[in-house]
């Protein structure tokens, strides 16, 4: 094995998003995968979950300890409650961890446990983790041990809306998040909601009452600001397998015109790899981005309503969650912040 | 043939609205269809074209004469521009008409030329033509002679929005119809944009910075809140063959209760045959209402954010459409509403 | 109520066959709708769970007392097994039924036991069963008090083959399935094999070593033939929700010409409702006859090979199941063979 | 530029197949792309076209001077007919070329003639052009200058038939290739066949009584069995954007058993990088191969009819066009055959 290699394990590779994780570290020149856990398929190879993983890789029941002795990075792929205790394990041992599950997101437990409905374990860690957004915390990504990966709908919607933010341009509480995803979104666990019959040939809105990303959005957002913001969120489920649509809205305080809210988008995405503004009266499709950890922003201002409309595309199970923890992994270990990800 | 039954053309019979058309005709109780016509499949059996039409109607040229001389009731399916001219020709020969296409239903021909890019040459006309909601212009469209067929999204748009706007309940200009669509709402007519490898897999939004439909939606809405009301719409297409959701978002101007703004959508569709309000907690899927003539809608009000959340669900091709267009017939002619829609 | 109308009542019906089934009774005009039962959903209204069936129906729990005492019909639209002690005790109480389950299909009880893994407990009713494919059986399901409905497969590929076998045209074991069926075919119940992501975009073949349909077909095509036939029948899965396309190939054993293959079919089929032959060098597209009880046939003879390929076209949900068990009703009461069903 | 990249040209990179090359040659260690050409999109940027192709590469008008100055190795990625000339001028300038068309890959120039309808104008070009099917040819690809890159069916059931032709295990004039395709597989013309609601929710079989790759997949066969094989094929369309699964039926001489033919298969293909015989019992997905040069074989013979049944899964694009092309690249160029595969 190459010495300049670290070894990473992977906890719940069989999930879409485990499994995007693996497909996307078996090509990463700096990675060897060492452990690869699984419930369902334990001592199965992943090969036979997935064909199209090339890999001779086994699925193993967890064992910390079996992992810690040998991986030195951690990306965990679990359900959010099962994730806490076990990244709160890896932490104690000096690992460094990418957690893909929201348990360590919203750095408010009470709003975590209002939300989840469930007690935060691992108070003490949420001052420790940091939000894995690298447009807005990449020298914070860099120093930490513990990267609380975005959400998919998160992803999309800061990523479009920061600029906007952050220049002070939008009424307090005017945004509205009108999201589109694909199934891979809901994972693979069965439900009657994503049984194909019921999915296909349908377009529905879902927990229009409230989301639980809402809140995660709303914590980043009001950073952004320096103020509390309030949103409106709704996602709906339509019938493709990958690709978040988010088309957002917000009220300008003051009438700015198109080609200065994309200077401004420009200026704040200015040298990012993954982030790309559309010149004006474009926008984009998923398509575009599926596959790849990129997002592609097209952006309007309404002058009639003094109203800007930011529409984003992302790929939810890439920038919207596996190929942005690799992203994470790249900028915490000093590789290349693109290494894999093209 | 049963003397009570009247004889019934469809000019413009082999695109997708007007094969639907034909569909529902051929099971309405009180309807002979007469001509069907198609320059492009002109003296070919229908069948062939839609197999699952099952009659042996054979498509004409148009010829405006012949269909005068034995229909008493005319549908256009044209579209827009090409229908101008031969409708006002029924009209002089003093037929009912329901006009599917766009041409009749802006009653400003300036916002027409604006919008549609070319003259409007049958402007006296427009005064006599009666927008086709009939949820809104039930009476009017029972002495019409001539109604214009709503546009598909502004149909989703508008039975979503109509009581807010009655009531005086939001802000003025706060309002954002985010909608999302079938495949069928593009016709049949090819382009790269509907070409299947470019739809499917895909979500988009087009037209984001100002879509035809966008004006007529103002027009209800503004006759409805008795002043001037300015909307933004984005529509999307989404891989699947019918259906319209509309997403609305508005500012209330007094925070009222989810149930308070149930209770007066109820009301507002009081007896309306093919109008549902959700029940509170619920909103609908555009699967709900594929081959209807219904229109679902589920209503939230957002208490943080002050806002209002109203989804609405249709088959474009239905009640925005075909469906609604016989539904129109029926008012015209004295028929019972429902008939042949149920 | 109408006097003349029968009381049916439909056990499971909130499976995707029993739900269609409900479809078709309420604008069946001989047909009233007494209880229809569903043990996931009692005491919901079946509209609750499709809401495109606009009726005030209450699923109940199965109390078979209560359905004998007020209904003269009753559908089985239950899983094999469950079903064979129902409609014994139904059959024991002089009703008429439709059973949609495999239980009463085949005629040999160990072919049953082999192909379904459990003892056939109402042996004695086999023998009173008729299969209830209408174009063969039209006579005896007049009489019959107990209607095996066919399943979707067999319904498309007897179809398709039935002139050849009677004509004894082809070779013994010569005749080869290939079918593709739509996801609605498996059921509402939920599995990874119906999981949105895992179907969508992908096509694969199942059961390819042995489906329980292959003896369904071989013992009626035997029973045409008047000897034993053997069949290869694979059937694919593919990402839509309703249709069968069944392609079948078979040895002629003299050439003859495609013109006289379909003058043979369409004698078979003369007179046929739901049958329809194309013209040579025409074959189905399953959108065709979604939402019909048609079954469309196309055929072609290869010279080169002598082989003659039979394409055939059905709704897996209509003619493949509730709307031939609607089919067998009428035949069964004396009603008009396509009542409720054009 | 590193000294070792060979200089490559796309003639034709703007249909689905040319993309395609594009995006795998981007990523190939031993290419450099030189040329690209697009008759509509000439003087665009390729990344305006397909926005995921990550480059500024500019599509140019085909000018061959300019192409052969420059560049070693060419693609032509043209339709057939327009192919031939051009391909004619590269092979003269001493170019190594593929051809992706099928203007190059029958070697009898009547059966060209007879099936595309135009006269071959470079026959004396037939002995020259190699069929690229390195599993078969690999050491003739290996000294050519012109390889015919194969059709996606043919590659798909050829792959799937050659080990049983090759031991001579099944009758002549058994075979039936049932195929069922993607839609990219038709290419980016527009046609009233692949327009997305057309093709949504529909299974159709078309060409069956003869599509243009069956004499491609006869002059294979029956170079594998030393005599002259007839073939049935029928090819089906179906909703999906990539994937052909080939489903073929064979009557086997003598029967012989499932493990005794997967055994003969891994003989065959001991050792390929990309063709894969699954394990007794298993059959391949479209989903498993998509995106990927792989070509995955099930197999299993039906002991009661003598038959072997094998299905074969490739995505279109890939192993049937694009990514087959770079592996006979490297082939003929003398790289790593899976360089820029994997």
């Amino acid at each position: 094995m190459d010495k300049s290699k670290i070894k990473v394990s992977v906890i719940g590779a069989t999930g879409y998003t485990g499994a995007e994780l693996v497909k996307i570290l078996l090509r990463h020149p700096q990675v060897k995968i060492d452990v690869i856990t699984s419930k369902s398929f334990a001592n199965k190879k992943i090969s036979e979950v997935y064909p199209w993983l090339t890999t001779d890789l086994v699925c193993q029941e967890l064992n910390i300890n079996k992992v810690v002795s040998s991986s030195s990075f951690i990306f965990a792929a679990l359900p959010h409650q099962a994730s806490m205790k076990i990244v709160g394990e890896f932490y104690l041992k000096k690992k460094k961890i990418v957690d893909l599950s929201a348990d360590f997101r919203l750095t408010d437990p009470l709003i975590y446990e209002k939300w989840y409905g469930v007690p935060h374990q691992k108070k003490e860690l949420l001052k420790k983790a940091v939000y894995g957004l690298p447009e807005l915390y990449r020298e914070e990504i860099s120093k930490a041990r513990l990267v609380a990966n975005p959400g998919c709908y998160p992803t999309s919607a800061i990523l479009a809306l920061a600029p906007l933010l952050d220049n002070d341009l939008v009424k307090e509480n005017s945004i509205i998040i009108d999201a589109k995803t694909g199934v891979t979104g809901a994972g693979r666990r069965l439900s009657l909601a994503t049984h194909f019959p019921e999915v296909n040939e349908n377009i529905r809105a879902y927990q229009v009452q409230g989301h639980r990303h809402a809140p995660e959005m709303e914590q980043e957002l009001s950073k952004l600001a320096k103020k509390k913001i309030t949103i409106t969120f709704v996602p709906h489920l339509v019938p493709l397998n990958r690709g978040i649509l988010s088309s957002c809205y917000a009220a300008l305080k003051h009438l700015i015109s198109t080609e200065d809210v994309l200077k401004l988008y420009e200026e704040f995405y200015k040298g990012e790899p993954f982030v790309e503004i559309l010149p004006r009266g474009e926008f984009p499709q998923t398509k575009e981005v599926v596959n790849s950890n990129r997002c592609r922003i097209g952006i309007t201002v309404d002058k009639r309503t003094k109203r800007v409309i930011i529409i984003s595309a992302i790929d939810n199970l890439s920038k919207g969650a596996s190929a942005q923890a690799v992203q994470n992994m790249n900028i915490m270990c000093g590789f290349k912040e693109t290494m894999g990800l093209n």
